[in-house]
């Protein structure tokens, strides 16, 4: 029910290449309108394949307000449904990977098979009837080892994405991967400085000095080699050794091998690899690092050694939860091959430098002089593409989605 | 200021015998119109007559966001007020029992008698007239020990209550018992949720270990006997000693005497009864349990050794504040006749179950996949009775006090 | 975007002489009203010159939701800004004093002269420039060592104030002070409350001991004399002193020097003076208090020996922040010439015991009980003048400012 007519009045005064105008980043109804238009309508990385490599096992997540599951059923299929019991819409699985036979609802013990269908479920009476009480579903793909899911029953066409991407993710064997770490940071911000903050590295030179020592902070975009003789010498060692270094661009994603800063071959501290073994034979020593990366709301990078998934979900107009990710080869022992301080320094550091930078953002953002500044051309190219995305896709849901609810409505 | 078009709307999409859709569990607009068309327009279950025993006592509780006091005045009549000043309009008593010759303002001492007469304003020159400055009276009604209060000038009728209930309390002789403990919950989540999650037992075998020891589970509705011997029996034993066992059904209020799991005595972790003296001469020994309940927030058993009350009231969309009570026989004293731990220990396990329920709930109904469920005929009739008996006060709210109102505000 | 035909009802509806309907004190769009309405077009004491004193220095403060800076460039003028970076919004400058040549953006340095001109910004391209990107101004006053902002450009006129107050401040030589301590308080209760709490002394009596033994808190409204021989005699050992006592009255302030109570040079919990060095030659020995205030959210007292000023902040619908402040002369050493525990104790045991008023006033406020009350005529003549104040703000906004930016929306 949100004010569409203001919303698009809003969209209207938006001016490209410069932050938004301060609603959008403050106001409650556009909070929820976000999670509408934008959350419910595009496809989340929720993880990855090794959380529910084996039959019977499960991952619970969020996306915006909304639980859902995802299952590894006898059958080997990966689905993924609404993590809501059909009977009161008691939350049937704790966030986190499990394994279970069965779904039981810890409720009123509803139980549902890993096909989301309702097994059993007491003293319902004769007229009830199962098949019409299934776990709701959910749209999941997963690619090369990564896992997606989108709530809209029209979600976008996930085919480019795969097309794209895969070629890109294989090599990484994420399949053959496991979690080393998972790691929550609420952030009193909203999203969209998250997500703005997260897509460029105009500020990483003076605030992240543990990043900017691996990372090359004046890259451009996506990582355009542009006749740069240090880039070409590395795409020629990466197609040597078989590894595709893209870039693909897509209309919600992007994905490009890039090479590290020179002597760094991990995302670490001190630039070394910090885990004895490579996440696949491909990746050994120095491939610099695949940065794969989907609106609104998630990047990973892959070196050699490990991989990092950074997610944020709006919980409040001011408010985001940020989830990490690391992962290493499933083989590989903490303690023995890696010690996990060291696998998560890095990236421990960069997210609460950059709570600091969006929560100080957000309360400037907050005031009556807040006007929408410029995107510099080339340090915040991805900026300027995150809201020209957002803007687009808050138009479609108004043009599309909106006047067919109210044409439902109206019947 | 409520959409009324928009909760007319939701109230025809709602489906009988089903949970309500999303926005009745989850909209700030909608907690605030359940403040006013149900909380404001109920009899609500807010404490015992000994809590107010002598002349010069009082005792101060809350209904949704309005503090009351309800006094005994030196003349012994019972009365209740808005608990608010009315010169700036402070809370005057704090919430609990005490005893006060007048009721002070803690702000600017403006004195109020017990019977809610100004008494004293000092400085507040000539054209000053106290008698218009009286507190604000509210409903109040004492039924064999229980008290009762309605914000409403047109409260419901009273007069079946206390006809059908006060021949089932009248035997408990709660005007001779006093308040052994008091605790209060906070409950993140919709009060509704709450209250439907204390309308059945359908999840008690596997969450309330303690509560099952006793209770019987798999009692029906009002605990309808249904031709069981085991509870024709019962009656019969109750009979012989002058107790009536009902059950009683009025519109927002029930209740019924029934029989305790095989072996029980009280509703204690091991069955037996925990405290010395008997609420009465007439309780003694197994009296089963009489549970009497009120629409919209509360619920009470009273076995042979004690009573409890449960309380309900919404503090915000999605959060709920639980208020208990156990009362025992007044000349029974702590650590000699009772332990305060045996006394309240099985419903305080409870209590801390269903909160973990009701959160758990709240948490899969806040999602896009929360469908309104069925429920169980059997097991939920109470559930309906309850989500029924909501929809009508809805209605019959927006369909006399809000047109009424409208006429008002346009003269 | 606030809803003014509901707001002119409100304001319609209101009866002087009375506390304010109670939506005034709870509804959340009225919260967003009043910073829009009162906060954003009101002079606001945000501190003392002496906190930017030197070339090269700044104060940060708030007004609202919006963070401000005040400057001292090296051309020693004094310029206000809102405190957010042209680029992303970011805040410049953390709350509180300081001294810098540039105001560096924490986020991606973007570089401002004291004089709000951009002077540097990194990466922006050839197409952009730096003078559209200037700090936006906000205006700023000092008087007689007192410092003043508006975020609204058609500020009130600020020449009466300075041409009335300056002569009463001038003899306290605050540009010689020095900040002592600074404290902050959160009190859950709307600002109204806290504001007609701090405008009248009914309550001193019986609930500030402390204070009630040093301030005269019979005296009503602005300290008229009245003929009270006691007083005609301070007003001539002040007049032989050269102290102006005033008073003076506003449309939005109001200042005099009054007596304290008989043998108290101080406000200290034993009324002597707690500071060896008094503010100025002028001051030293019982000087009474000089007491200013401005509508809607300060008051200040100056006694011969430290100032105080009380900064009142909304928050929240029911939320509020108080500022408190102490100076004392530049050259009074802590520890030396005064404690600071004695220096700060009346007024920090006044403050809390205040913030306990207001939230048990909110709490009855917030019921359905609440009717607005009668002021004491004498006791709370300077609230009624508060809430006829802040009526008129209100309904200036909603002639003038709403009906303009329905205009420009509408072009």
């Amino acid at each position: 029910m949100h004010d569409h007519h203001r919303i698009r009045a809003l969209l209207d005064a938006r001016r490209p290449g410069h932050t938004l105008p301060q609603p959008f980043y403050t106001d409650p109804d556009l909070y929820r309108f976000d999670l509408d238009a934008v959350f419910a309508r595009s496809w989340i990385a929720v993880g990855f394949e090794c959380e529910v490599a084996e039959p019977g096992s499960y991952l619970a997540a969020r996306i915006g307000a909304s639980p859902i599951v995802i299952t590894r059923a006898r059958d080997g299929a990966l689905r993924g449904f609404h993590n809501a019991c059909r009977h009161r819409g008691a939350q049937l699985c704790a966030e986190g990977a499990g394994r279970r036979s069965l779904l039981v609802c810890p409720y009123h013990q509803w139980s549902y098979g890993l096909d989301g269908r309702l097994v059993r479920a007491a003293r319902m009476g004769e007229n009830f009837d199962p098949a019409e009480h299934g776990l709701v579903p959910v749209r999941v793909e997963a690619v090369a080892g990564t896992l997606y899911a989108c709530l809209a029953e029209d979600a976008p066409d996930f085919a480019p994405f795969r097309r794209e991407v895969e070629p890109l993710l294989a090599p990484l064997a994420l399949q053959d991967a496991k979690v080393a770490h998972v790691d929550t940071l609420v952030e009193r911000g909203n999203w969209k400085l998250v997500m703005e903050n997260a897509r460029e590295c105009y500020h990483c030179d003076a605030k992240h000095p543990e990043l900017s020592f691996t990372f090359p902070t004046g890259a451009r975009g996506n990582f355009e080699s542009e006749g740069d003789p240090a880039r070409i010498a590395f795409d020629d060692r990466m197609a040597a050794r078989g590894l595709p270094v893209g870039p693909v661009d897509g209309d919600w994603y992007q994905a490009a091998r890039f090479a590290l800063n020179d002597g760094c071959a991990s995302m670490t501290e001190d630039g070394r690899a910090c885990v004895a073994r490579p996440l696949a034979a491909l990746t050994e020593g120095d491939v610099g690092s695949l940065r794969w990366a989907l609106e609104p709301h998630s990047f990973a990078h892959a070196v050699g050694d490990f991989a990092f998934l950074f997610s944020a979900m709006p919980t409040g107009p001011r408010e985001t939860v940020v989830t990490s990710k690391w992962l290493v080869h499933r083989d590989a022992v903490e303690g023995v091959d890696y010690d996990l301080g060291t696998l998560t320094a890095l990236w421990t550091a960069t997210n609460l430098q950059d709570r600091d930078l969006v929560e100080n953002n957000q309360r400037g953002v907050d005031g009556a002089g807040y006007r929408p500044g410029p995107y510099s051309p080339e340090g915040e190219a991805l900026c300027a593409r995150f809201t020209d995305w957002y803007c687009r896709k808050a138009r479609d849901y108004l043009d599309a989605v909106a006047p067919a609810r109210r044409l439902e409505a109206a019947e």
